[in-house]
């Protein structure tokens, strides 16, 4: 995996506890895979079993989400310049996803599989510990804001109620 | 830290990959400090700051939520009997506690405070990793609830509204 990679994820936040160390940078780059999207594309589709997450790489792509009637909502846009990254549950448990992913540009990501994720793990422990607490730390401030979010929504159904 | 420690920890479900591992749950018991709570009093309180986790060991509590409008609604009461844990978000983050804890009964915890878990996580990184996967796992599972009970909220709210 090439230099490129590796400057690419030292930015990334999942990534940034080993910003002033390439040889675990390297570790990690060895892991990922490129994956090309068209724009239009599914990159996740919500429901179905995944195990990758994907750092975006080049391009943008909208993030939505389906209501119990079918309806779709957009939850938001996002782009490679942020560096961001999407579908990390699927590294902790194969549940389904729960949101869909579509590549609103020509889209370029790099993909770590669960099974290279835990391989990692085991091969260097300080990096599954690091890499799996930044994990939590994304899912522990999603939780939050859906705890907030669910607080906000209940007073709003209340206050229609009455 | 007792061998009784040892044996009430080996059922925790975040400790459970190291059920088979006597040495590595000792380091863990040598973490846990005991702490009493008489019936009636919080254990935690929303709102306040916190960096503790804790094991139910003896008694019952009732976890309380706070709506905006200052009601408070009970999510649900655990009993020792079932292996619980709660609070396990300050471990990794230093947000304010989300819920209140409330003592049922006389209870009694084993608790382990953020910094020794970073401190374990640094001295066995393979403790640091799996017993952080279990975090993430549980985070995990929360926010996969939480988002569905969003979906159902928001169906509602649409169904008043309409």
């Amino acid at each position: 995996m090439s230099a490129e990679v590796i400057e690419r994820i030292r930015n990334i936040a999942i990534f940034s506890d080993f910003s002033g160390d390439p040889e675990r940078l390297g570790k990690i780059a060895a892991k990922l895979k490129v994956r090309r999207h068209a724009a239009g594309s599914a990159i996740i589709t919500e429901g179905e079993e995944g195990d990758t997450l994907f750092v975006l790489n080049a391009g943008s792509v909208r993030i939505l989400r389906n209501t119990l009637a079918g309806d779709t909502f957009a939850l938001v846009n996002l782009s490679a310049d942020a560096n961001v990254y999407f579908g990390e549950i699927a590294l902790i448990d194969n549940d389904r996803r729960s949101a869909t992913v579509t590549a609103l540009t020509d889209c370029e990501t790099l993909t770590l599989a669960r099974k290279d994720y835990l391989d990692l793990c085991e091969e260097d422990p300080v990096i599954g510990y690091r890499l799996t607490f930044q994990l939590a730390l994304k899912l522990g401030s999603a939780l939050r804001k859906s705890n907030r979010d669910m607080i906000t929504m209940y007073q709003a159904l209340l206050e229609e109620i009455s």
